[in-house]
C-alpha cells in the first residue's frame, strides 16, 4: 500500500552435519527474512538425496502453519524461499524450484532478475524444450542443466551457466548431495555464508543466521561459487573480476538494519545518509521523526548530526497482514489513516523535519503529510535519504517503466508543491558516492543515474505465452 | 478406505463457438467426472490465447469454491482434470498440465499411463531438458513439443508424438487457438464429443455431458485426434488399426453407470454381468443383495435372472468426504461400520446372496459380512461380477504388484474361508467374452489374464529423482 | 435444493461406565445422523464435572476436523447434536446448548418444536431474565431450571418442566454427574436408547447406535425420562398416558431406512407404503423406478406389489457438499441436472412409473420428469408414497405456512399438469392409517389432514427482538 | 510469548445521523484497538431494530476476512469488541454479547472486571437464572436487565445497575434505538467519545478515531453514562464522586502512545517516566536504548534527560501473528531471537543503557539481555519505566496472583543477578505520583501499593461450573 520498491526475494540454505533438523531452521530464517517477499514462500527438503518440496502463497506462517510443518519430512539439507511475486502466474513461479534431470533432482531458490532471460529460453525453446513458469529462475535452471549433461559436477555446471546467464542473481541450488551458493560476477543482491558448528547456511541476509542461532562468517563475492558437501566447504571465485554494483536500495530500503551486507551495517549506512542529509539540507526545526519503518535511522542519523531532537512521530499499527479496506475506505487518505497514526504530542505546534527513505510513485507523501498538518504541525520538511529516483530497474524490482516515477517526471519544486510540505531535499549521488567508500562498497545506483553495472536487457522480456493474440 | 481399485483422472474440455462461458460448464462437468479421481483438480481457460490455471488438492467443490471460482477468468475454450494421484508428489502433479514453448502456451489433460515414459524421459534428459513433475503427462507433453518445433501444427505434432508413446492415454489438449482430443491406438480409457449447440465437448465419460446438458455425438475411436477450432471439428484416424482393448474394468467398477462407453451402457453390462453370474454360480436363497454402490446394478442383474427377489441391504452413509476416523475406531470393522450399515429388515433370517463388483486385495469382505451375520443373516452367498484379479494392471490404476491381490496367492475355496461366506462365485473370463462379445467391444483384460493390448513396460518406471541415494 | 422437507435435529448422549472415550463415539454417531441436519453441529464434553463444547457452522467431519478432534478433551459423558437451522441467528442456536446455574453446569441437545415456546420466553422475560438465542431449545433449559432452585434433583426438575413446555421435544441432557433422555408425551420425534456393555447411549435413531457398534435396547416412551449415573438407569414414565404421535414423516422422509423408530423398520414401512400405492394407484408399465434415495424403498414396494420390473432410474452425484451454483447455472433445470442423471437404458422407450416419497412446493418434479422424457421415457406415472402435504407442521420441520405447498393449492389433476405427468397418484391417509396399524404405532399426520395430537401454536412464535422496528 | 501483562479488551460504538456504513469504521476502529487483544473479536450491528453479530476467535483481519465482512448487514449503529481472552471458555466468552430480553434485543460490549461479578451472579443464579458465559460482561447484562423491567428506559436501567455491580468496566451498550457508553466510578479503564460529523462514536483509545477521521472530543468521565438517540447526546453524571484511579498500566503498557487518555498523551507520559527514571537512577553510558514497542518512548525520555544518545537497539520482527515456534525451537532464547534482534552496530563494544516498561514474570529479560552481551555490549544497565510488579490486579489483567510476579519474590540486587544486567533501577512510586499530578491524573497503582481506588473481591471469582467434581 505504501510506495514502496518492491524487492523480490529472499533465499536461504542449510547443510547439516552434526544438527537433527533443518526445517524450523529455515522456517524461522525465512521469517527473518519475510520483508524481502511476502506473496509466497516454500522448502524444499532433502532426504537421503530424495528432495520433497512444500510451497504456497501467503506469509511464512501461513503456508507453514503446524500442520504443513508437522507433514515436512526431516533431512540434512534444505533450501528456502520468500518471493514478492510481482511477474507473471504467481502460483506457478512460487520458488524453490524443483526440477528432475538427468542426474536426478534439483532445487533452486534465486533472488534477482536477469538481463538476458528471454534470448536464452528462446534459444532452449527452439530446441523443443518447454518451461513451466515465466520465471527467469527455470531459465537458470535449465542453463546450469543444459552444462550438467556435459559436465562432471553440478558445480561445474553452474559455474559455465554463470557465462551465459547476465543480469542480477543470487542463488541457493541443491542436489542429491550437495549445497551450492552462487552470486552474479556483478554481486548485485546481497548473499552471505555463516556457521552453526560444523554446518553450513547461506542466506540473503544476515538477520536470519541471527535468528537461529547461527554465526555469520563472510559475503559470498561477487562471481564466487561455494559448494558444501560432507567432505567440506569449497569456493571457486570468478577468474576475471567483472565490474560490480550492490544495489543501493538494499541498503535504503530492502535490508534489515540489523543485517550487515558486503561489510557495512544496514543500520549504519542508514544513519550515515541521514547525517549527510543534514549536511545537505539543512532547517531550522523543532524536531526530527521518521517515518516508520525504513525512515526511522536516517531520521535517526538527520537529528544527530542537526542536533535537533529526535522525536517519534508515528505509530504504525503493528497487526499488518491482509487487512481488507472496504470499498468506503479506498480513498488512500482513509487507507494510509489505517496503517500509520501521528503522535500528536510530538509535532504540534512544531516544526517538523520528517525523513523518509524514498519517494518512489509519490502516491502516499501527500496524505502521510496531511496526517502531520491535522495533528498540528506549523511546518513539514521533509527529507529523503536518497536520490530522485529516475530510472527502471532490471535486477528484480518492480519498477521497470519510469512512467509513474514522480521524480522523472517533476522538478523537486514541483514535487514538494504536489505533496504539500514546505521544503523538500534528496540525498545526492556524490553522497551517495561518499558514503558507498566509506564503507568500501561498489553500488548499483542505476535507478538515479541509468548508469548499471551490466547492460540492460535489448528489448521486453515478457515470453510469448503471456501475450493474448 | 474399502477396497477398490483406484483409477486416476478424469479429463474435460469445450470449445465455445457461439456460448458465453466455459468455466461453469468445466466445473460442473468435472462435479460429474469426480468419481475417476478425487485427490486433486485444475481447470485451465483460455482467455484470446493466454492460459490461466487453477488447480489445488481436494474435491471440484473444495478447489474451486466460491472466492475461487469468482477469481476465474472466462473465455472460449476451458480444459479441466480430475486426479486419483496414486504416483509421485502430488502437488506438483496435479493437472492440466500448463507448459510454455516456442509456439506459445499449451494445456494437457490426461488419463492413463504410458509403458514407455521412462524410456522416453531419459532420453529427453539425456539432451539436458528438465522435468517439472514425476508424471507421463510431462512426458507426453515433451514428446508433442519436439515434434512440434519441426511440425506446421499442434496437432501434427500430437499426431507424430503418438508413434512414439506407448500405453493408455486419453488426451485433451489445448493450444492458444486450437482444442484436440486424443485416444490412444487401443483405447484403453474412454473419451468422447459432445456438443452444445455449436459447441463442442470431450469427456471421459459421457454422464458428464449430461451434467451440463450437453448432447453425447459419440466416442473418440482408438488413434483418432479430433482438432477443433474456430473454423470447425476435423477428425485424424490412424493409419493402422492396432489391436484394441478398452479397460474392462471401466465397466466393472471405474465409470459411472450411466454413463454409455465406445456404444454399451454400463448399467446394462452390469445387469448382463449380474445375469451372467447368476446363470454360473446359482444359490438357492431368499434375496439378492448388492455392496452400494458399484454392486447395485450386477446385483439387481443377479435377482432378475435368478427369480430371487431384490432387495435393498446395506445403507452407505452419503456424506462421505474426509470423515477422519479416531485412533481407537482405526480396526477395520470400526472403519466400515461409520460407511456401511445393513438394513436389518431385509436380511434377518434370510439366505442372502451378496453381489459386489469385484475383491481386489479382500481387506474389507470380512467386516462387511460380519455386519451381515450380525444382522441375522442366515446364509451369505457372495458373487463378484468380475472373475479373479490375479495380475498387474499397467494403465493407471493403483494396482502395480500382483503381492497384495488375494486371488493371486489363494484358491477360491481358501478366500470364501478367509471372508467367512458360505459360498464365493465369480464371473468367468468366458463370461467377460461373451459380454464383450454381445457389445461389440474389445476388452483388455490383462489384469485377469495376462494378456494386455500392449506389450508392458520393459522395467519398473519409477524416475531416478524419486529414488533414496 | 430438491424440494423435501426440511427436519431440524439429530441428538446424541453417551455415559460410559466402563468405556474410555466418548468423543469418537459421539463423533461417529453424529457422522450417521448428519441427515437429520446438515447445517451445524456440536458435542458438549463432561470432565469430572466441568462441561466442555465444541460447536459449529457446517457438517460434522467439517466442525470436528483432525485439528478439532485432537483438541477436544476426553470425559466418561458426552452430548451430541446436528441441526437444520431453519430458525433464527444460527451461530447462536448451535447445539448443544450449554448453561450454568446454581447448581453448576447444563448441557441440553433438542430435537423438536414447543408450541408454547414463545409464551413461556415471554413469562420469563417479563421476571428480567435474558436469552442468547431465540431457539425454544433456551426456553427448555429456562424451564428447568427455574424448576431446579425447588427441586431436589435434575431428573425432578425435567419431570416437573415437561408439565410446562408443549409440543415436540426429544431431549438428551447432561448435569456434573448424570446423563438424562426425555422425549414428549406425545413421542413427536423420536428417541431410543441402547447399550455397549455396561456403557449407556441414546440417540435420535437407531441407525446411530450401529455405526458405533452399540445394541439397540429399546424407544424411549412418549413422557418418559431415563436418568443415567453411575449407579445405573432409571426410568419415569408419565402418571397420565396422554394422546400420542409420532411424526408421519419420520417414515416417510426424515428417517434412515436401516433405522427403526417406535418398534417398526423405516425400511420396511417405505415397502409397504410403496405396496399400498401399487394397490391404490396401479397402472400398466414397463419399469417402476424410484427418485433416490427416500423414493427407492417405496419403489421396490411398488414393483413387488405390482409385478411390474423395478429398475435403477437415477444416479445421484454422491459427491454432494456445498457445490456452488454459479448464477449461468441457476435455472432450476440445470441445477437438477447437476446432482441427478438418468440411466437411458433402464427408461429409454418405456413406460415408466416413477415413485417419489413426497411432493412439498413441487418444484424440482418438473425439471427431473424433463430428465426422464430427454431420455426417451414414452410415459411417465409419478406416484407418492405419502398423501398430498396441505397444512402447516408446528413440530419441528420447515413448513410453517401452507402458502408454496403446491398440494394446497392445486387439485391431483392440475399438479399432474403442472409437472408433466401421465398419472399422478397419492397415498391415501386411509393407507397411512392401516401401515400405522400394521406397526402398532400412533401417528401424527397433521400435515395432510390438519389434526395434531396437541394444539397448535396460539400465535406466531417468532421473538420479539426479530422483528424490525 | 515477551513477559507483558495482558489486558483483557478494547470496546468501540458507533450511532450515524447522517453517514452510510458502519461496519467498515467499526471494523478499522478495533484494528486500530488491536493491541489491547488479540484472541478473539466481534461486531453487531444494528438493522432497523434487529441486531446481527459476528465473533470468532482470531485477529480482526482474520474473523473479519473480506468474506466475513461482505455478509455483515448494514446499519446505523454498531458495536465492536476485541478481547484477550484469559479467563474462562473463550468461545462463549466472546464479545459483543448479544442478549434478548423484554424489551428486544441488546449488545454489549465491556471492558475491564468487576470484583463482585460472582456475588451477583450467585444472587441472580438462586432465583432460576441461566448464564451462558462465565464473564463478568454477562452479570452485567443481567444486572441491567434486572433493572429494566422495572425501570423506563435503558439508559435509567444502566444507571440503576451502575449501584450494583463494583469493579472495572468501560462498556458499549446498544438497544434498538439507542447507543450508551458508560464507565465505572472509578474510572479505571479508559472510555473517550469522538464525533465525525452529525455521528457520534466511543472507544477505549482515541487512537481508534484517527483510524477512522473521527474527532476525539473527550474523556467519558468515571461514573458517567452517556446516551445517543437520534434526537441528540444526552450524559449522566454521578450525583456522588467517588474515588477515581485510572489504571496505571494504561500509560506504562497497555495503550497505544499515539492515544490521549484522561487528558494525557500516552506518549508524553512515558518520555517523562524516562526522564525521572534518568534522574532516579543515573549511568555513566554510551547509548540508550529501548524494548520494542513499549520501552522506546521511556528510552527516548531516558536520553533526552540524560544527555547519552538514543539509539535503535533492536529489530523486532514485524510479522508477527501465530508464528509456530517447532519443538526444537522451544528454549526461549531460541523463541527471543526470533522475534528480536540486536543491531550490533549500535551496542558492539558500548555501554548500553537498556529501558523496557516493566518486569513482570521475569522470564524473557535473560534471554533478551544475552542477546545484547552476544552482540558485544561491554555493560547492560536495565530501566524500567514502572516500580516493581508485587501484588495482584483485580481489573482486567492475567495478574491474578503474586506467586510468579519476580519482584514480589525477589529484591531489585537479586533480580539484577538472575537476568544478568551490571545495574538495575526501577522507577519510584513516588514518580509515578508526580508523573499523575503533573497530568492532573488520579491513578490505581495496586499492583505496585496493594491499595487499590475500589475494595478489592471478597474471594476467589471462579464460578461454581468451572471447578472439577
Amino acid at each position: 500500500m505504501f510506495d514502496k520498491l518492491h524487492e523480490e526475494c529472499g533465499v536461504f540454505g542449510i547443510f547439516r552435519r552434526s544438527g537433527e533438523t533443518v526445517v524450523p531452521e529455515t522456517y524461522h530464517a525465512l521469517y527473518a527474512l519475510q520483508h524481502r517477499g511476502q506473496e509466497s514462500c516454500g522448502i524444499a527438503v532433502n532426504v537421503d538425496g530424495v528432495i520433497n518440496c512444500h510451497k504456497g502463497a501467503g506469509l511464512v506462517n501461513e503456508v507453514f502453519n503446524r500442520e504443513a510443518l508437522m507433514k515436512m519430512p526431516e533431512g540434512k539439507m534444505a533450501i528456502g524461499h520468500c518471493l514478492y511475486g510481482s511477474i507473471g502466474n504467481a502460483s506457478e513461479n512460487i520458488q524453490p524450484l524443483l526440477i528432475n534431470h538427468m542426474k536426478g533432482a534439483m532445487a533452486l531458490a534465486h533472488n534477482g532478475c536477469l538481463t538476458n532471460g528471454l534470448e536464452i529460453r528462446e534459444e532452449l525453446e527452439k530446441k523443443g524444450m518447454i518451461f513451466h513458469t515465466s520465471s527467469n529462475s527455470e531459465v537458470i535452471a535449465y542453463a546450469i542443466i543444459q552444462e550438467r549433461v556435459r559436465c562432471g559436477s553440478i558445480e561445474e555446471a553452474v559455474r559455465n551457466a554463470m557465462k551465459v546467464i547476465k543480469g542480477a542473481y543470487s542463488l541457493v541450488i541443491m542436489s542429491p548431495t550437495k549445497l551450492i551458493a552462487a552470486r552474479d560476477p556483478q554481486g548485485i543482491r546481497p548473499l552471505c555464508m555463516g556457521t552453526m558448528g560444523e554446518d553450513v547456511v547461506f542466506a540473503s541476509e544476515s538477520c536470519a543466521f541471527n535468528a537461529i542461532g547461527a554465526t555469520f562468517e563472510r559475503d559470498i563475492e561477487p562471481g564466487e561459487v561455494v559448494v558444501v558437501t560432507k567432505d567440506g566447504v569449497k569456493s571457486y571465485k570468478p577468474e576475471v573480476r567483472e565490474k560490480t554494483g550492490l544495489c543501493v536500495f538494499e541498503y535504503i530500503y530492502n535490508a534489515r538494519p540489523d543485517s550487515v551486507i558486503d561489510g557495512a551495517s544496514v543500520h549504519e549506512a542508514r544513519l550515515q545518509a541521514g547525517a549527510f542529509l543534514a549536511q545537505e539540507h539543512p532547517v531550522e526545526a523543532d524536531v526530527v521523526i521518521g517515518v516508520p519503518d525504513s525512515g526511522l535511522d536516517a531520521a535517526l542519523g538527520y537529528a544527530r548530526e542537526s542536533g535537533i531532537p529526535y522525536g517519534i512521530g508515528f505509530i504504525k499499527n503493528k497487526y499488518i497482514g491482509r487487512t481488507f479496506i472496504q470499498p468506503t475506505q479506498k480513498e488512500r487518505q482513509d487507507a494510509v489513516r489505517i496503517k500509520l497514526n501521528v503522535v500528536s504530542a510530538t509535532v504540534k505546534d512544531k516544526r517538523v523535519v520528517m525523513v523518509d527513505d524514498s519517494i518512489v510513485r509519490g502516491t502516499t507523501s501527500l496524505p502521510i503529510i496531511k496526517l502531520l498538518r491535522d495533528a498540528g504541525a506549523k511546518e513539514v520538511h521533509m527529507r529523503l535519504a536518497s536520490p530522485p529516483y529516475i530510472r527502471p530497474c532490471y535486477f528484480g524490482t518492480d519498477v521497470v517503466s519510469v512512467e509513474n516515477l514522480i521524480a522523472a517526471n517533476h522538478t523537486v519544486e514541483e514535487i514538494a508543491k504536489i505533496i504539500g510540505v514546505d521544503s523538500l531535499g534528496y540525498l545526492s549521488v556524490e553522497a551517495c558516492d561518499k558514503l558507498a567508500k566509506g564503507c568500501g562498497l561498489s553500488l548499483c545506483k542505476g535507478c538515479f543515474t541509468g548508469e548499471y553495472p551490466v547492460d540492460p536487457p535489448k528489448r521486453d522480456q515478457t515470453p510469448r505465452h503471456e501475450k493474448p493474440i
